[in-house]
């Protein structure tokens, strides 16, 4: 059974989900070889994942087999387990509980070679709604008071399949960066009543110094204090506090701004590795007035070191008024 | 002039030091070789360097010729410049100021292949010495009010030179996991009376199993929640929230169970990468009774993509009691 335990200083849970029988050295990183070879997540190979727990697009057929746009399984390596009870624990001034969560992959086209950001964005549409599906399902588990849902694409962002999927984690505790964002914004409304996110959406409006793209209901900034070059928010204009609230409509209109932004991003840096994560608010949380649901994109291209470590702030070569100027100009720059 | 700019959201400070002249492409993460070919570092070198600002060691001779044990510089390519006003600015709801601050590198040895744990502990003694000589000096600028001390070590933790070094870089800002420390030291305090990190240093003594090695004034534990495997953190073991404080004989008693750490963990995996920072308290502050400086070592093993970003917790595969069993018996074992 993996473990959470708080760091009695800073508030902040790490799991422990132990390899057994590893000796020191199996801890090395190691350059995994993900090209070719055997494909998990290609369908005809749904007997070697866990049952699924979602699919979209089969319409005939039986359950883990083929014939699926979308498919949802457990992780089979999962650092959470879904079965349990959590058990918090003292040991003296420390806190523990058990690693109870879930852990999810999504695989976002049955096409091993189909990069995300080249889906149609009606494909697009049915992963973000996979993401709300499981996010709704997972709510229900009183358990959980967190749906972690993030993206690494390629090596260097910590991928370890090629085929592309992104993943989700339940998580009995908030995580420390949401429940900081949360705090942020809530100072903030209680000084002006006002959502500070709404805030720097009209500032980044009227600046237009860092808005790479928009549509009519979702707009694509680099923020101003980025942590990485071509960092990229993407906020929906209207205030909401909940991704699992949007409509079909703002789905769609999210899938068409996330795929542009991502090929700007392609077009200026091809094949760069990135993550990305959904910033939203927690499970069975009423309407926050202060909070602003959004996706964070980070490219992996400066290592992070001992004074970003230390310190929790970074070193970030390019300007975000630069990097939204390349970003608006890729694709003219290569149509 | 670089900038520091501040997440509105989080309170993060960044720094945007911006790199002239540079496209997109070349941000990319590259495979450096940093072996063999010229060293700047090294003894006769000296004049390829920005002037030395401290040196230990050489007793006849100019200022930047050789003869010297330990060598304090300039860092050529500083992340901060240390001329300047720090200009304080809003913009809309941003906040920023000028990019002032100093950055130099602390050469630890004349000897270009000498491995840090492997200076005898009189030289690490001079290395630990240089530190607070710099934080003391840096410390009479009043626009200073951090001094972060921090060594990259092996290329995956970020060092562009192979040549035994560390680096300190003096904030206007205090660093956001410091401050975070300082806050969760505080509350403790403020419920209990008493020092968290005494009462950690009082519980790993007695319950013995996270504990790496100790002398007389200091210990090295591997901490409860730690980020990765093999993370340690060294304390003193009286109070002191002031590493600048210390004596020659607190000193060396520190050389000696750092390089006896750093020992014990180059014997469980050979030649690992790793970061190490200093947090002691902020620039001339009163001596806290709430805060006990320590530093933390942490090996890169394993690679943080989007989950740790997006949540600010990790996953670890290894606990920390059986790190800190392997890192107990490795001296015996190769011995």
């Amino acid at each position: 059974m993996p473990e959470l335990r708080k760091d009695p200083v800073l508030g902040r849970w790490i799991i422990i989900a132990k390899e057994r029988g590893k000796r020191p050295t199996d801890f090395i990183l190691e350059e995994e070889d993900t090209t070719g070879g055997f494909c998990p997540l290609c369908p005809g190979n749904e007997n070697t994942t866990p049952h699924e727990v979602l699919v979209y697009g089969r319409e005939y057929g039986e359950a883990n087999s083929p014939g699926w746009k979308v498919r949802v399984v457990p992780n089979k390596y999962p650092a959470l387990v879904i079965e349990g009870e959590l058990n918090r624990e003292g040991q003296g001034l420390y806190d523990k509980m058990n690693g109870i969560g879930a852990h999810e992959v999504i695989i976002e086209s049955p096409n091993h070679n189909d990069a995300f950001p080249e889906l149609s964005n009606e494909h697009t549409f049915l992963v973000f709604r996979a993401f709300q599906h499981r996010i709704k399902d997972l709510g229900c588990d009183d358990r959980f008071r967190y749906v972690l849902v993030f993206k690494n694409f390629g090596k260097a962002a910590g991928a370890s399949l090629e085929h592309s999927h992104s993943q989700l984690v339940a998580l009995p505790v908030l995580p420390r960066k949401i429940e900081s964002e949360l705090t942020g914004a809530l100072t903030y409304y209680k000084f002006k009543e006002r959502c500070i996110y709404c805030d720097i959406i009209r500032q980044e409006l009227k600046q237009d110094v860092r808005v790479v793209c928009k549509n009519e209901l979702f707009i694509t900034i680099t923020p101003f204090a980025p942590r990485t070059p071509f960092e990229m928010w993407i906020l929906p204009i209207n205030h909401s506090s909940a991704y699992h609230e949007q409509s079909d409509e703002q789905l769609m209109a999210l899938a068409e701004i996330f795929s542009e932004s991502l090929c700007r991003l392609d077009a200026c840096i091809p094949n760069v590795p990135y993550n990305f994560v959904l910033h939203t608010e927690p499970l069975r949380s009423e309407s926050l007035p202060h909070y602003h649901f959004h996706f964070e994109i980070v490219p992996k291209l400066t290592s992070i070191a001992g004074f970003e470590w230390g310190s929790g702030f970074y070193i970030n070569p390019l300007a975000p008024e630069e990097a939204a100027a390349y970003l608006r100009e890729s694709l003219e720059r290569i149509s």
